[in-house]
C-alpha cells in the first residue's frame, strides 16, 4: 500500500504525533471494538463470553497475529501480562537451561525493568547469580562461557541505537549461552525476523508501534522446540494443559500457551486485536524502508537549520530503530514547547529530545512542518520560561 | 440504601444471574468510562495521558477504593496484574519474611492457581521448599513451627466454605508463620476486615464480586508496617521509587508502590473504576447481611422442591461465602438446561451446580424464579439430552 495511512488513525487536528515509540495513537475501529466487547459482549454474554465470543482463545489468537509482524510462525507467541513480567518467564526459563552458568549478560543501554527484574529473579534465586552490564559495543566481545542468559532490548529506547540480532545470537550461541531479545522498540518499528534469528526467546510490548492502547499486553516469543519445555516459571493456571479440570498440580501445556499465567485482559486484548489490522495491507519490510527514510530527512533538517541540538542516535539507518534523539541543554523545555505547538515527542533524562517515526501516520511534510516549528523555537527562546510566557503561545 | 439496586447494571431481559462469583455484569456508566477512555484519553490526550488523566495515579487510587471494600487503610492496597500474579508475590514477600523456615501450607479447597503458583516458585527458589495442603478443616491444627506461610483463599470456589479469618490468623502468628488471604470470592461478598485480621498480605481478583469485567486487574495488600520493606520478587520499574529517573539499579518504593510490576492496564483500570461506583451507597455489611437470607432462602427452596439434588455448601450462613453449590449427577447438564432458560450459574467438575447470590441485582423473587425453573427442568428431566431436544426449548 501507499504510505502514510493517516486515514486508518483518529490523530487530533494540528498534531505531529512523534511519540509513537512510547505510546501509539488510536486506531479508527478500536474505540467500536472496546464497545463491543464491554456492551455485547461483557453485558449481553456474561459468563457465556468465555465460551461464545472465545475470549480464552485472545491471547493465543492475537499472538498469532503479533507473530507475523516478528517472523515468527504460528504457535509460537502468546500475549498477557506486562513486558516486565515476560521478561522474568523469559529470564527465569533461560537460567533453567543453563543450570551450570550463573551469569545473566545486558548492557546499560537496556530499558532498566528488564534489568530490574534480572535483580529480582537473582534475589529470588539466592543461587549465587550476577547481572553483568557492559557497554552496548562492548556485549558481543563480553560474551563467554561462563554467561547463562545474554539479555538485550535491540533498539535502545533513549538513542535508537539498534543491535545486530543475528550476530549476537550467534556469538552468544557460540558460547553455549542462551539469547533473550527485548522487543520493546523493535515490534511494528523494524523488519525483525526472529525465528531466522534463532533465539530462544522474545518479548515486547505492544503500546508503542503496535498501538494497542495504555496499557496493552505484553507478548512473548518460544522458539517452537522449546516450547513443550522450556520452565513456566509463574505457574498459572492458564498455562495449565488443562486449567478447568482444576487438578491440585501443576502440569504445564505441551506448547507456548504454559506461558500464559492468569486471566487474560479481555478489554484490552480487544483494543489491541482490533488495533493490529492496521497491518493488514502492509509489510514490515515497506515500513521499515519508510521509516529509514523519515529519520535521515529528520536528522538532515536538524542538524542543518537547528546547530544547538546534537545528534545522539546513529546516523546510519541500518544500526538505527525508528525514532531519533537529539541531546540539547534545555531539552526538556524546549520539548514542552514543542508539545504546546502541537508537535509531540518526548523528553529522556537528562537532556535527550526523542522523536519517533510511524510511516503509518507520519510523512514528510510532517517532518519538515516539525522542523520548522523546533527551529522557531530555537531561534526566538521559546524553551526559556520567561520569553516563552511573554510569547502567550500558552496559557 | 435499599436492595436491590438492579437500576445500577444492564443485566439482558430475561435473565437471573447467578454466577456474579464468576464474572459480575457490567454496571451501568462502564461503557461511557471506557469509551471516554478510550476516545478522549487515548485518542485526544496521546502520551500526555499519563500526566493529563493520571493513568499514572490509577493503580493506587483504585486501590484505595478497594480498600475501603476489604478493611484496609488508603495506601495498602495497589492494583495490577493478575490474581497469580499477585499470589506469586505475596508468597515471595512471605518466604523472604522467614528465611529460616520452609514449608507453604495451603488446603486442597485452594483455589488451583494459587497452587501453581506456589509450585512454580518453589521449583525457581530451588532450595528445599515444599507445599504442603490439608483438608481445609485440619488447617488450623497443622499449622506448626516449620511452616513460613499458610496461604489461604477464605472461601472455597468450589463450595463456598468459608474459613475464619481472625482464628486462622492468630493460630499462624501464634506458630511464627506468615498468614497470606486470598479473597478471590470474599472481595464484594463478604463483610471482610483485612486489616483487623493482622496478616501479613491478602491478594484478590476484582471481575467478581466487584463487577470488573472480563480480565479486571488484581489486587494486593501489604500490612502497613510491611510497607516498606516486604521484598518485591517481582522487580518492575513501576515498583522502582523513582521510574522516570531511569536508574541501572533497582530500588523499590517505600511503601505499596512496590508491588508495581509494569505498566498498568488503563483500559481495564477505567471499567473497574466506575464499576466500583455502586459500592459508594452501601456497606459491605449491609450487602453481607443481605447475601446471607438470600443464600439461605435458595437452600430452603431447592431442598424442598429439588430433592434430587444434594448440598455441598454450609447450611450455617455465618461459615458460608455469598454462593451455595449442590452436587446432583447430571449436574452439567441440568446447568445447561438452567442457562437455556435464562438463569445462569455454572458447573464445576465433577458434579457440581454453583450459584453466586449478589445482593445488589439478585432479590428474593430472583431466588424463588430461579428455582421455579430448576424444579420443572428436574420434575421434567429436561437435563436428559434426549427429553431436551424433544421439548423444543432451545433450536
Amino acid at each position: 500500500m501507499t504510505l502514510p495511512r493517516k486515514d486508518l488513525f483518529d490523530i487530533p487536528d494540528g498534531v505531529i504525533y512523534l511519540d509513537g515509540n512510547s505510546l501509539g495513537p488510536l486506531p479508527k475501529g478500536v474505540s467500536e471494538a472496546v464497545q463491543e466487547a464491554v456492551v455485547a459482549q461483557w453485558g449481553g454474554e456474561l459468563i457465556k463470553g468465555w465460551n461464545t465470543c472465545n475470549w480464552m482463545e485472545q491471547p493465543a489468537r492475537v499472538g498469532n497475529k503479533v507473530a507475523r509482524l516478528i517472523g515468527a510462525p504460528d504457535g509460537s507467541v502468546v500475549m498477557g501480562d506486562t513486558l516486565s513480567i515476560k521478561v522474568f518467564q523469559a529470564l527465569a526459563a533461560g537460567l533453567a537451561l543453563r543450570p551450570e552458568r550463573r551469569v545473566i549478560l545486558s548492557d546499560t543501554g537496556n530499558f532498566p525493568s528488564d534489568l530490574y527484574m534480572a535483580e529480582g529473579l537473582i534475589a529470588l534465586k539466592a543461587h549465587g547469580h550476577s547481572l553483568k552490564t557492559v557497554a552496548p559495543e562492548a556485549v558481543i566481545d563480553t560474551i563467554n562461557d561462563t554467561v547463562a542468559v545474554v539479555m538485550l532490548t535491540e533498539v535502545d529506547y533513549r538513542t535508537g541505537r539498534k543491535h545486530d540480532m543475528d550476530d549476537i545470537t550467534e556469538r552468544a550461541h557460540q558460547a553455549g549461552a542462551v539469547m533473550i531479545w527485548d522487543l520493546a522498540h523493535s515490534a511494528g518499528a523494524v523488519d525483525v525476523q526472529i525465528a531466522a534469528s534463532n533465539c530462544e526467546f522474545a518479548v515486547g510490548c505492544t503500546y508503542k508501534y503496535l498501538n494497542g492502547g495504555p496499557g496493552a499486553p505484553a507478548f512473548i516469543y518460544v522458539r517452537p522446540d522449546l516450547a513443550a519445555s522450556a520452565q513456566p516459571a509463574l505457574a498459572g493456571w492458564l498455562g495449565h494443559k488443562a486449567p478447568f479440570a482444576f487438578d491440585q498440580t501443576y502440569t504445564p501445556a505441551p506448547n507456548i500457551e504454559r506461558m500464559r499465567v492468569g486471566t487474560p485482559p479481555v478489554l484490552q486484548l480487544a483494543a489491541l486485536e482490533e488495533a493490529l489490522k492496521v497491518w493488514d495491507t502492509t509489510t514490515m519490510a515497506q515500513i521499515r524502508e519508510a521509516s529509514v527514510a523519515l529519520c535521515d530527512l529528520f536528522i538532515t533538517q536538524v542538524e542543518a537549520r537547528c546547530p544547538e541540538l546534537t545528534l545522539i542516535s546513529p546516523r546510519d539507518g541500518s544500526v538505527r530503530g525508528s525514532q531519533v534523539s537529539f541531546s540539547f541543554e534545555h531539552g526538556y523545555a524546549a520539548m514542552q514547547a514543542l508539545i504546546a505547538q502541537g508537535v509531540i515527542g518526548d523528553f529522556r533524562a537528562p537532556n535527550v529530545m526523542r522523536f519517533g517515526f510511524t510511516p503509518l501516520y507520519i510523512d514528510k511534510e510532517d517532518v519538515v512542518g516539525a522542523v520548522d516549528v523546533l527551529e522557531n523555537i530555537l531561534n526566538n527562546r521559546l524553551w526559556d520560561a520567561d520569553v516563552f510566557k511573554r510569547t502567550h503561545l500558552v496559557t
